[in-house]
């Protein structure tokens, strides 16, 4: 954020993992496009790292194929060429100390700032660390960009973050989730923190309850074995879901730097009520998806699926209804809900905000419906608040109607192309800025949190419910907020 | 309100005054749209009510003369048959009282309500209700329509309502200003009642000040000798502003029929703070235009106009910062401003909210804008808030724009024609609804409070301040708000 020449460094900035899924899908895509837009610094590289034998001209050919598939519209070949202009490729056994020297041949960190990007197993993080020190690419300002998972639980993540920090100091670890960079969800910041009308209401006085909806309409996609491992709470809810939690419940921060962000966010998370044997069967829910239809096309069940272990347990949906103890929201329930085979992709936020206390509409409209700002983040971006006004026209004087309006973009931007969360990522961690990457202590004060679902879990040792796919889940979703005379918005 | 069939009563609407330029401009039209929209019972009559001789034939011609001369769209011929079909006319010369009895032959009280809309001088309203009763048109549930205005000040006021009071009960008046039957004044009940982000923060903790202006881009019309009597302040203040502003700052009334929401207004007018002798010159500005121009086109000063007095004091412009004494709107000034000969028409509401507190987004946006609720009545009706959010895009992060959105209507709604004040005036008073109509209390409340105003200005005896036409009004109406770090919105 303090950032005001955005392209001021000229970057190395190394791919470990160039050839697998997130580099091919997400990376190289946005790299292509903020070399369109210009962002790119003229002096950057982009290094991809692999095991397999590859010279430059391969490597290139390579990213431009990835390209072809992963961007919609045609490639301008101007752009691809100023992007393959910086392309270099280094092959690397990341188990192999001695293999990250050759990366000294590519780089410069008296001109250009290493910027690595870890997109592999998290159980490499370390050897590549190593490297890097070897290699001469870990000195600050050198910078580590590392994907999720971080451990699969809090144990696990402090061996990783260890690890890590043997070489890196804090202040130059990136650790991505990609919903930090997604454009609603920084909109929902200037919306909260620029505008009195709803910074004066965020709180239990104003709000009578948050909506968290994380829906995907896939399964586990051919990769069973490794999501049976993780299921919907670690995959999904450790990460994503409070992180988007914390942003929204957070305190203002008194200025727009990293740690200012992030040390309220980790009091967010430090509020948040324990889930424990006690309370887990009354704030959770766990499914599991059973066959069905997905938009009119059968699916199997997740036991069904390919190299699928017959008795699973593992969750593919979770609700849970979560308390923040602190002075803001006390009373004021959080639901989350996360689960695969939804009926749609689709995840929003939904600030409920409390009732009208008292109905002079009643001869008309019989029930008010409270106000709703609602954040969507897929599968279109975008910011809406349902408010109630009065139906143009005579007769009925005052026949009402809830209009959703469109908070987020002006009519100018309404056809600009949203630039993908990576793109935004990989600036922010290029120009330095580190308030949308997650600090260690938030990762594992969440860890600690999930931990304590997780273990309670496995004392009650319940089934996961059965859903059908295509469904919202179990039927005791529903109940989580009907008992409480809410419902999830539709 | 509390009708829900709205068209269970056939009515003889009389139009006293059926030749004049109200009737000829707007409650003629207003019929005509009223019996296309359907809302006209079959069987009510419209009576058109002049001292000429004219038979029915020639005063259906008339009408549809003016018809085709007021109405932009092409007159639907079906629609004009049955809007024709139920008129009558009758000859009476007002000041006769024997001249009524005629009125018997074309109305029936015991089947239809007589509805009489006094669309004439005030002066003759004391003979018209006479007549009325003569002509056994007053008993309940016969209704009188009164235009403005009544009275200039509190004192003849009083006379007026005395003498309507003798044959009509306050049930039974129905006092007009236009102002009231806007489709956006009634919007604004449906916004600050039925959303709790707008109910909850309507006060001092939320609100800064509230802008009221009503600028007309006229001068006076050839109507020099009548408006001079009056001025800005009789014949715009202490009607159309003060109500409007008692809407915005009533306390939310328990139920919405006409004398709650009255009772209501009424404690907003016995709240504003008086302005005297002692203040008058803190708290007012009197403006009178000069020549200038107005859109392009060069326009004589108000002592230039045709008939004019040479050294006529009347004011053409004021602008008052009005305090409102409770406890709702402690600290909150109300600034009012309307003249003639502005740049242009255009009337509107401003809710201006505190702005935020604290500004975490200096480094891009140095001076964060309050948001603003605004109500626009004129030249098109509209109600829109004024937001900030972020600009969509990478590079410097937190680019923020302040947006304006369109609150008042769905898209379904866009096309759709916006009713005119006097339609739905025209159909509140043939269904016997009173809630868009102002009581006498409320009148007399006005009235009191903008004749300490006038009182003050005549001790004073300061001449109203000279502003060229085609501007805001005098510089000192500028500085009311800018010696308190405010300013009129643009």
């Amino acid at each position: 954020m303090t950032t005001t020449a955005p392209l001021n460094k000229a970057c190395d900035l190394i791919l470990f993992g160039t050839k697998g899924d997130l580099a091919r899908r997400k990376l190289l895509p946005a790299l292509y496009q903020l070399e369109k837009s210009g962002l790119l610094h003229a002096e950057s590289k982009v290094i991809g790292v692999a095991r397999d034998e590859l010279d430059l001209d391969g490597y290139k050919e390579l990213v431009e194929t990835n390209l072809q598939k992963f961007i919609k519209e045609p490639l301008d070949a101007e752009v691809l060429a100023r992007l393959k202009a910086k392309l270099q490729y280094v092959q690397v056994d990341l188990t192999k100390e001695d293999h990250y020297k050759a990366l000294k041949a590519v780089t410069d960190p008296k001109k250009r700032i290493p910027v690595s990007y870890f997109a592999t197993a998290p159980s490499l993080f370390g050897n590549i660390c190593k490297g890097l020190s070897i290699a001469g690419l870990s000195a600050e300002p050198a910078r580590v960009v590392l994907e999720k998972p971080i451990g699969h639980d809090l144990a696990s993540s402090k061996v990783i973050n260890d690890e890590v920090a043997k070489y890196f100091g804090e202040c130059q670890i990136y650790r991505i989730d990609h919903y930090l960079g997604k454009e609603t969800v920084l909109n929902l910041l200037a919306l909260r923190f620029a505008n009195s009308i709803f910074a004066a209401n965020w709180d239990h006085n104003a709000i009578d309850h948050v909506q968290i909806t994380v829906a995907e309409e896939v399964g586990v996609e051919g990769r069973w074995g490794y999501y049976d491992d993780a299921g919907q709470m670690r995959d999904m809810v450790q990460n994503h879901l409070l992180q988007v939690l914390s942003l929204i419940a957070m305190e203002p921060p008194a200025r727009l730097d990293a740690d200012s962000i992030r040390d309220e966010k980790l009091k967010v998370l430090k509020a948040l009520r324990p889930i424990n044997v006690a309370n887990v069967q009354e704030k959770t829910v766990r499914g599991q998806y059973a066959g069905g239809y997905v938009t009119g096309t059968p699916v199997p069940g997740y036991l069904d699926e390919e190299d699928a272990r017959p008795n699973s347990k593992t969750e593919t949906f979770v609700a849970i209804k979560v308390d923040i103890d602190n002075w803001r929201w006390a009373g004021v329930p959080f639901y989350l809900r996360t689960g695969k085979r939804m009926p749609k992709k689709m995840s929003e936020l939904v600030i409920c905000f409390k009732p009208q206390p008292h109905n002079i509409f009643f001869e008309t409209y019989k029930q008010l419906p409270a106000n709703k700002l609602i954040i969507r983040l897929q599968p279109d971006e975008g910011v809406e608040i349902q408010i109630m006004n009065k139906i143009p026209g005579l007769g009925e004087s005052m026949q009402l109607q809830q209009t959703k309006l469109d908070l987020s973009f002006d009519e100018t931007f309404k056809s600009q192309r949203i630039a993908d969360a990576y793109e935004r990522l990989l600036l922010e961690a290029m120009l330095g800025n580190q308030y949308l990457f997650v600090r260690r202590d938030e990762v594992e004060q969440a860890w600690k949190w999930v931990d304590g679902i997780l273990d309670a879990w496995k004392v009650t040792n319940e089934p996961p419910k059965p859903y059908q796919a295509g469904t919202w889940g179990p039927v005791a979703a529903i109940s989580l907020l009907a008992r409480e005379d809410r419902n999830w918005d539709e």
